[in-house]
């Protein structure tokens, strides 16, 4: 390393930050390519989220069909952990964006990444089916490998809340219009309903795809790699984020706590109890 | 309190939590009383960022000049230090959620507060305009105020990097065709246009407006508060956030640091030196 | 700046991250001088504490008294909003590290500065005597300041929980020992008991100093700035932080929300509604 | 649900939030049944986080062994990506809270699960020791799962600044003191040891142990869980995230990127090129 010379080190610093998503210059911002002047005005802000992730723009009908899947995830109530998160977290005095950040940063594997467990899933589908296997058997073989590495609850599918997700359903009409207008392939309508069915089976009962399913469809559909179903959704959900954060801003509450202080929380420990004389 | 009957109890407990943006019950989600079933395929992602914000929702016009103020604010490269942040948290394993909650956490009063104050900045123009000063009275007296609360750096004009933010001008451009077909009312531009003017005056070399002023004139006439413009810009750049966090993914650098290793940090402190005996 | 040398770049490279708090060469690791190996198994944990914020250590009774600050602010119970977002982030499927940032996140102005505060109302008043004022006169003039810049609630003083804190009179014991040793001057004690006194008046109750005060009396007596009573806070209260997160972890339950399912939040906006045609 | 009783429902929201570490009633704080009124002065900080963590109180020669172990962990430097995010943080306009939680979030498995990972080898070897199996064939079966589940690197050992850490000596020479003192049995240095000779071995170099083995072999040896291995190290690297935070908010640089702007960032993506017809 020492042996660099100081214009190897200075164009190793440069490389250092080196991307392929934008290109600055003094009065110069393009991204992939296209200065930003002549984007704006032309590309709608779904477009341009296309192709910060992807590299290229999509039509404006492929980025409608990823529009409706962003602005149907935005919001689940108060009773999600990320939106009580919010609300407690502006009582405390931060700013929105620390709020947000508390907020969005507990999308994780259980409450933000069911989208990209879904996406892996039907990718396994697909897989199988590259190999031969009808629809069918594909998505039994799947299923076994997805309940073999993330257990029995299978992401996209069921809903502790919904019996029916209201959501599901016109999210699925969508991707079908829109594969009957040949923006997408619609393959993965048909692959969610079958695990659909194929848990309906194994349960003895209804369990209906929801909206992570849906949009997993959508998404898989559009080509996103899975990790980037987990990061759309956070785009999605910040929305819900904010507007939580911004109504109980207007409150002026002070040190939110998850309930009121009438109901006091339980303690299940040790009695009251003495120091014993070699503890201190 | 103890005198509540645990049905008020109850009810305080169901209240703690109120809510005027969504209401769900099992198979109902409806926002601000527009159940999502309808919303779904009718209305964009701009339309329900302006619904969740605003509780009513705008007509696509006004949608689609939010829209593009969004579009427009998305990323500034990997030199800024919420996208560094991103980069860097995730070469340390974290999940997508985890690096862009790092990196929207320092959206900040410098970082991304700019357009909130330009805002504020535009209000007061405008409060003393309705006292019936003329525009360039009005902006004197606004940057007077500005300047003793929030200091000489004027948020929303001037750039560190660029001599002419290549995107205020395309911006602006789309603000005043709204308002020529009156989608809105055309007042910010002016009052934007007469402080860049004055702030040139005053600092005897053009101070041309940025991205957070061109962007503060859309959010202020389309009516949106002041730490709404903060907000909206962090919904912006997150896609940026996620598009850089997700590029650093693909490269498998484990623990990236600001600079490359042969360059090490420079030492300022005391030399070395030895414990007193004191002091263990 | 485009005229500087390949070396001068590199060596401001170097001195973008320059500091006096740490130095490193490959085997060597010195902490404002004092390397690591002789630091350890010497010198306790609250003895770095204060050296990494202060470069220079303290003696071993300075440590203990800001390790009893530090030992007594650990947790106030899952109803903090702090330890209730740690509780709920742990159950969506993060790690230790992001349930513990999304908590210490909110430890703002309301939630963890309280510290800070009173350590500048403190201040104030010592301003104030060393004018030669009278140490009530100097309370009186530091919380006519106070109350006009940071509104009614004196940080530091009165408990929405307890009528009288239990940790603060034992905190304040040890703070007045250590006076009595000469470990620390003893000057804040007695405004910190003047301030009680005065407030009590004003509200005609006793408003008692809670833990806020008491640690404050501490730091300020150990000469810490103001902004480092947030930043002590902070690193005590993440141990209960840490704590509560791990228990909440052991439980396995999923994405908890911040009440039972059963109890459902109350929906306070408009009434179903239909889009208009315009909207879509 | 809707069968309970108003009254089962108060108990149930009682109940949710249930913890054995704190009991509350105003005046009242207890800690796993000590009252913190008879703990303040009396326990040290160490022994505070350790009866928060684990629900008992260690004697003080055990806490001085996790004090030390703290105390070693607090900093790297400011090119340890934690370090470089907080004081990037800081510049941006927010407070040390949030700095510090964009900090101690990226601590994740590469940057701060080290020692949680090198715990869980340490607990491997113990398995296959209680099975009979020799040290030396101990350690070789743990090798060969850890290399199948983790990859090539192994957590706590080989450092890729330092030849030796300056750091792992002295530590392993505190635990093995306080094995000889029949303070800790003293049973993981000779695994570390082992697990050192077995990678210098298969390497053909040495692979010397870096902090996080020598501190991983004080949490094993005082019977902390693996994870906690990651908490208690958080703990730790807090006090340097907040020192560097500090520092740096004492310059007054706003919105500080990774580099000096004179040295731009590469731009590795396509050409310039102009929109499709079709995609706008």
């Amino acid at each position: 390393m020492s042996e660099r010379t100081p214009e190897q080190t200075v164009q190793a610093a440069q490389d250092w930050w080196s991307t392929s998503i934008i290109k600055m210059r003094p009065g110069i911002i393009e991204f992939s390519g296209y200065p930003i002047q002549e984007l704006i005005g032309r590309v709608s802000f779904s477009q341009m989220i296309w192709l910060m992730l992807r590299g290229d723009l999509p039509t404006p009908d492929q980025a409608r069909l990823l529009d409706t899947a962003l602005m149907a995830s935005v919001d689940h109530g108060p009773h999600a952990p990320s939106i009580a998160i919010a609300r407690m977290a502006i009582s405390c005095g931060v700013d929105l964006n620390t709020a947000m950040a508390s907020a969005t940063n507990v999308l994780g594997d259980s409450h933000g990444g069911a989208g990209q467990q879904c996406m892996e899933l039907f990718a396994k589908v697909r897989e199988a089916m590259a190999t031969g296997a009808a629809l069918e058997v594909a998505v039994d073989q799947a299923l076994v490998w997805y309940t073999g590495t993330h257990g029995k609850i299978v992401a996209g599918f069921g809903h502790r809340f919904h019996p029916v997700d209201p959501r599901a359903g016109p999210l699925l009409a969508q991707v079908e219009a829109a594969a009957a207008a040949g923006v997408v392939e619609g393959v993965y309508p048909a692959i969610a309903r079958e695990i659909e069915a194929a848990l309906g089976r194994r349960k003895d009962k209804p369990i209906p795809m929801n909206i992570d399913g849906a949009t997993a469809v959508i998404f898989a559909e559009l080509g996103f790699a899975p990790p980037l179903g987990r990061g759309l959704f956070i785009l999605s959900r910040s929305v819900g984020i904010l507007a939580h954060a911004w109504e109980q801003s207007q409150t002026g509450v002070r040190n939110k706590g998850p309930m009121p202080k009438e109901i006091p929380f339980t303690y299940a420990g040790p009695d009251r109890r003495a120091l014993d004389e070699k503890q201190s």
